[in-house]
């Protein structure tokens, strides 16, 4: 079965037909190791889905020191969000951590898919909603743990991504100083 | 207009029917100030709208201190996404910071709207993008802004909430010292 056929079918049940209509609306693309998928300053009308590799989003502050938002690796899907959806420049860089695999799909593929495929509407409704938890967890995280308290969440969520990036990933990830987080591990 | 319809339209354009159809799925409540709508270990299977009012949802760590997750005044959302969603017991509160006049759905009645009438499935999903985007925001501000960068950017965003909120409410939600705060401003 395709991955993202896989994927899909982990919220909504497809036929063979449908998945090969949506998948039609998908391209394929290749990365290497230290290429980039976004820079600041670019419109953005792609969101991407990771079939292998591994990826980070990130911003750069005004001393030039990178702050971590997102990592991404297989069955992830990753863009700036706001840029895309509201017609923005992005604010961020999104690189590759390792050669990836991806898919994209256009914001224009994405709106006509989930107008046609009902679906994929209930597909993107719920990751969206998936992704607003997580990402309100983790303020919270931010706000009352601790670096070792962050660093164990981590290690429980994405077992799978803390073996996969540096020290220093985890500590821009976790807004906590390499120091701190050397300290503790 | 109703507030709730032209909150809704805001979105999505509603016939008269339609309306009159989604408000009742809706209950009205009205609390005092001091008065939880939710706390620590409840079962929460309602999401409530602001018609008038102004209240926080924070969490309380193993030392009894406050973080306040958000605030919600008129034309606002509140619920803990993650009970409701997952049909979990809450680790939040949720009190009313002045008297409040609230709308609220449940569950199931959420569930049968979204099914029944397709603009409150795009209505949701819209607010439930808007909701990601602006939590995904604030993860990046924790990490990279400053206490001033925080507390500019959050007058900045939310006017209507920094004048009826306490100092050390606003210091709470920005994660800074009561005290940074204070030097600040």
């Amino acid at each position: 079965m395709h991955p993202l056929r896989r994927h899909i079918e982990e919220v909504v049940s497809l036929e063979d037909a449908e998945f090969d209509f949506i998948l039609s609306h998908f391209t394929p693309i290749n990365k290497r190791k230290h290429q980039y998928l976004m820079q600041e300053g670019e419109w953005i009308n792609n969101e991407f889905w990771v079939i292998k590799g591994c990826l980070r989003a990130y911003v750069l502050d005004e001393l030039g020191k990178e702050h971590i938002i997102q990592f991404a690796v297989e069955d992830w899907w990753i863009t700036d969000y706001q840029a895309f959806e509201k017609g923005m420049k992005t604010q961020i860089y999104v690189d590759c951590l390792e050669d990836s695999e991806l898919l994209y799909i256009t914001k224009e593929n994405r709106e006509k898919l989930s107008a046609e495929l009902q679906k994929m509407q209930q597909f993107w409704a719920r990751k969206t909603k998936l992704g607003y938890i997580a990402s309100q967890n983790r303020v919270l995280s931010l706000l009352k743990n601790t670096a070792k308290e962050r660093y164990e969440l981590m290690c429980a969520q994405y077992p799978n991504i803390i073996q996969r990036v540096s020290k220093k990933m985890i500590a821009s990830y976790l807004g906590v100083s390499r120091e701190t987080l050397s300290r503790l591990y």
